[in-house]
């Protein structure tokens, strides 16, 4: 019998999930909830309903884990809490800042409900947490380092359009040749943030506007740019959407340590990923996450975990046997 | 009150474990055990005993978890399942073939005894087995490859040991730059060993030996060198001695797959691991287990287990609330 899924929010992240089901065997779509009018939506999955969000309750029976795919401004901090009360619940909540208080409302909620829940599945938080609690497990005495990008960063993407005299703007997060390769050479320098990245913006600009203002105004903007050396362009919207319309992005956790008696070896572990599509490379790993809190919840666990608490092995849909033959 | 660890065995792994526990602060060595006379080894850790194997049982109340540090070949078949009656035990086997049959003994063996085992600790099997299951389970519809090195294969060493002629030598396996960066570009050919791996062999002849036999016995030899491309240099025992007396290793596990509604989008996910000394982060590796077979044993936990079934904060000293704090 295969895991049945329910999708609420359709938006990049519910389609990729629905992508991300299609993968995988032990895993069927059953509906999906929107709080558009459900026949203005229309999804890829032959034979499956698009309901109401606010009918979500009506199929309390049908669905074994309910995918999140809301945004983490606003969607989620309400929607998470609410619906593990009636459902296992996964998401992708990724203001980390938040996690803890988003973390207690959850489990509380879920506890009430005798539900399992898995908050802030993606890759940052998520594989990347992973990775960095893995390194530091193995190598107390070291440093680590996140890198991000090659990729477009929404927020700031966003933080340029808001600017006055742009229409479209998009902006790159790129990793720093230098900072990276010495961080491989267990160098474990402060690097400031001008070191470790470089923010490229591609801007349309609205016409007549002053793009050197515009540029200025980038450039010196605290906390998004003002830190960074930022490049900027003025493009052609037609060139805007036909050179930077990919979601891509991806990144690094390198850490290095020693040990022995006198500290006499180094040792460099290092995480990278390389992705077409941040919102499909997200939904995959929420699918997998769901695949995990199915699993618990099956074996009588409930409360809010998240993908730390997770053994990995839950994440396949291998048997434990199948998996110490073929990769252990 | 911290976890007492006791050491079975003390090799190059031993000493690996003894040097980890020392950055570990809620971790304390309390015995090391060891089957030759123990007043003739000499242990680094002041104030704590050695002791024979044979009185391991007499410590049975003082220790938490044993880790053992025997040899696959022989010591840990019959060790740990013995052990694993009267003690939590953590080792490093690493005969990948025997995996499941030496799960089964230990398990077995761990149920009878209320006791909770992990086997096959270190990297591969270990951190690597764990980075292709994360990789399978986020992306099923694709490839990956394991690189070994670049680094010292004992294996490979001690085959070359025992051709006539040879007084000592040293094997290195080292991954093709060729065949990573097409795998790290989504290259999902199905490579022959020789153009993954380069074996190159820094050989000591005894006196009069002909070099010309032993290079091509070494190059002919099937499994070990015949499917690749080897390179082997004679040199004096004092260079050998000079150049190639530490035991570094590494690799990598890369793995490629698409996602999307037509599999348009393409991801790469990459861990690497560049080590000074393999037998102290093997050490590092089974350190940060055995905190996590301690938990999980407070739990009520007991049988055995491998790495793909803890989860991965049980690894970490830090609670829960802090991961979700400092890493999540």
């Amino acid at each position: 019998m295969s895991i049945r899924i329910g999708i609420m929010g359709y938006g990049n992240i519910g389609r990729a999930v629905e992508c991300a089901i299609r993968q995988n065997p032990d895993m069927e779509l059953v509906a999906v909830f929107t709080r558009r009018p459900p026949k203005s939506v229309s999804i890829l999955t032959e034979g499956v309903c698009v309901r109401h969000a606010d009918d979500v309750l009506q199929m309390k029976e049908e669905i074994d884990v309910l995918v999140l795919c809301g945004g983490s401004a606003t969607d989620l901090p309400a929607q998470t809490p609410e619906l593990a009360k009636h459902f296992n619940v996964v998401d992708s909540f990724d203001t980390h800042a938040r996690i803890s208080e988003h973390f207690a409302n959850v489990d509380a909620a879920a506890r009430e409900g005798g539900t399992l829940a898995v908050i802030s599945c993606g890759w940052d938080p998520g594989m990347f947490s992973i990775n960095r609690l893995y390194a530091r497990a193995i190598l107390p005495e070291g440093k680590d380092y996140t890198f991000w990008g090659k990729g477009i960063s929404q927020g700031h993407s966003d933080a340029i359009r808001r600017i006055k005299g742009v229409k479209n703007a998009k902006q790159y997060t790129i990793p720093l040749e230098s900072a990276l390769n010495a961080v491989r050479n267990a160098d474990t320098t402060a690097f400031t943030p001008r070191q470790m990245h470089l923010r490229e913006c591609f801007v349309v600009a609205e016409e007549g506007a002053d793009t050197q203002r515009i540029e200025q105004e980038i450039k010196s903007m605290p906390n998004y740019f003002a830190d960074y050396d930022t490049v900027v362009h003025f493009i052609s919207e037609e060139e805007l959407l036909r050179d930077h319309s990919g979601i891509p992005h991806g990144g690094f956790v390198i850490r290095s340590g020693k040990t022995g008696w006198e500290n006499e070896n180094t040792h460099v572990i290092e995480y990278n990923i390389k992705l077409d599509s941040n919102p499909e490379f997200t939904a995959s790993v929420i699918i997998a996450c769901a695949r995990a809190a199915y699993r618990m919840k099956a074996e009588g666990l409930t409360g809010c975990k998240t993908i730390l608490d997770l053994p990995p092995a839950y994440l396949s849909p291998l048997s434990g046997e199948e998996l110490r033959n073929t990769l252990l």
